[in-house]
Order: C-alpha cells, then structure tokens, then sequence
C-alpha cells in the first residue's frame, strides 16, 4: 500500500485550484496516494470571527490573491479567470466530490470543478455546469441523485468536524501523520514528507 | 546600477527571519541589489481592525506557523527558538536599522536582530540586546544617540505611511516596479522578476 496524503479543499479557495491541478501527478511520482477531502470553510471562518472570504474581508490582502494567482497561473500555463463572484457557494460541489466513490473519478472531478471556475469564470452553485464536470470528468450523472440524500449532508458535516479536529484553518490543506501543511506552496514539501515516512 | 529589489520586514515578523538571512546573498546571485526597509505593521494590522498578531488573534493559525517555522528552520540550517513573548515591540530596533545609512552595515544589523531574537531568543525590545546587535554587524554604537531623534521618529513614521501606499498588509514584502510580492515563499519569484526586467 503506497504512503497516502489528505488534500483538504474548499471549492471556492482559489489556491486550491493551483494544488488540485497538480496534486496527483506530483504525489505519482514520488509514489503517493491522494485522498480527495471536500470541505466547507465557511464554518471554520465563522468561528473565527469571519463571516465572508478574508480576501473580501481584507482588502489588500484580497487585491495581492487576485494578482498572485494570475502571476502563478501565468507561470504554470493555467487558464486563470477571476469569476464574477467570490466566494462561490461551494456546498453542492463539495457534496457531488463525496457522492463519488472511486478516487480517481473523485479527482478527476474536483479538477473539472476548478477547471470550470478558475479556468472559465463559471458559477459552480450552478447544477448545470456540475452536470458539465460529471460528463467531462467521465462521472456517471446518477451522482447528481444523491445530492441531497441524508446521507451525503451528514458525510459533509463530518468532513467538516473532522477539518477542525485537525486544526485545518484554511485551503489547501495536507495532511500526513500529525503534520498538518496548508497553502499549495507546501505541497511539494508534504509530498516529500509523505514519501519518506 | 545593479536592479533593485525592496525588502519590506518588521523586526517582530517570524517569516521575515527566513527572508532575512538569505536575502543578500540570493539576491546577490541574480545581480539584484537589496533595499533593506524596516517598517512597522501594527498600525497597518490597526486599520484591519487587529490590536495584535493574527497569529495571537487566530490560534489555529498561530499554532501551526510556530510548527511550520521549526520545519522551514530546521530545513534551512538555522536555529529557531520561539520567543518567550510575542510578537515583541520591534520599534527601537526598526528606528536603529533607519539610522544606520550604510546599507552593508544595515544588512548586518537586521541579520543580527532576527538571530537574536527568533535563533536565539532573546528579547529585541531590550537596548543591550540591540548594542550587542550593533556590535557583532561591526556597526558603532554611535548610531544608538538617533534613536529618538526627530529625524528617525519621522523616518519611521514615512516608512510606514510608504508601506501603505505600497498596498503592503504583511511581512515579508517584496517590491519591484509596480509588482508586490507577499512572503518568504514569493522571494525567489520577486528576485527572478527583478533580474528579468
């Protein structure tokens, strides 16, 4: 069994765009296995204090993201586009990622997800464009049933709790053993991590 | 004339340490030349409604920055020690750094100062901690009769008012043309920049 590592995602975080887009090939070729973990950062925030995105919060702050991402997408050959609104209600999503079983399907998913909002200014609260993800990410529609099952919105809540038990505070988060990494500008370090326990 | 990048640091800033030590020489490897400008964030943390470090105000957050400075420190060679207090008051040795005109001096200095104080502990807001600063960066104690002078006072005070209008809202921060760059993590990016234009 390979060493694994948890990616913890919102998908609204813009920078968890930049990790899921090259997450599994960085962990394959260090030989690690990717667990898909959907979130929600909202009630983390909210106990926080925060009640919308610290980039909206923190104007500045806010300003810098939007010129970072489109510098690091640039550098990476990305499509980057700022979609018109931020943060995105990211719950249907987060619930259609933990509908999906197989791991590869799940991935294959998530990056269609941030492919259509950061790649193409989509509106991913919208299940029209999801319905595109599923189809493009080769994820039988039947998902789409689960939705709104009891089950899927209590996998959702214990995602939720879980990321707090592990101290997760923001997106993208990874974790391996008790090491907690967060931003994608760790990833490459707890993919070494991972790779050498 | 070489190009020129701006390093914006508070003394008080544990990313800034990182930034700190290797700054001058990674720079020096492009050709770039390194403005050292010392500033204070907490009345631009005021302005976002902080009265302390969100490090403090976030615990989360505080908690897994000290374990992430143990792992980048311990990666990098540099010893690391958390601070009985923090953040510490960074003003007389922001005020001394203004004063000391040479820049190889003013370099020396600030390396200094983070050592003392994120290497070795100790307390920077203490006069004999920053006179033994002054001391082991060769620079003379002379410049410690400054440090309430209008001047410097008013020196600061521009600092800051200049790191505002730069759009900075922490440290470390990097300027190059119109371009900011946040973080320890963005200095290479920010160097690279420099020497390509």
């Amino acid at each position: 069994m390979p060493a694994t590592l948890q990616f913890w995602f919102d998908f609204a975080s813009t920078y968890s765009y930049l990790s899921a887009m090259r997450i599994q090939q960085a962990a394959a070729e260090k030989r690690v296995a990717v667990e898909w973990h959907p979130f929600l950062l909202g009630p983390i925030f909210a106990e926080q204090g925060w009640n919308n995105s610290p980039f909206n919060l923190y104007p500045a702050k806010g300003r810098y993201m939007w010129r970072d991402m489109e510098r690091l997408c640039a550098a990476r050959d990305l499509p980057f586009q700022q979609p018109k609104n931020f943060p995105q209600n990211s719950l249907q999503a987060a619930r259609l990622a933990l509908a999906i079983g197989s791991t590869n399907q799940r991935g294959a998913f998530v990056r269609a997800v941030y492919s259509a909002q950061f790649g193409a200014g989509q509106d991913i609260s919208d299940l029209r464009v999801l319905a595109e993800c599923l189809a493009s990410s080769g994820v039988s529609q039947d998902v789409m049933e689960q939705i709104g099952s009891p089950q899927i919105k209590s996998a959702l809540f214990e995602q939720v709790a879980r990321a707090k038990a592990l101290h997760i505070f923001g997106a993208p988060s990874f974790i391996a053993k008790d090491e907690l990494f967060w931003g994608d500008d760790r990833l490459d370090d707890a993919i070494s991590f991972v790779a050498s326990i």
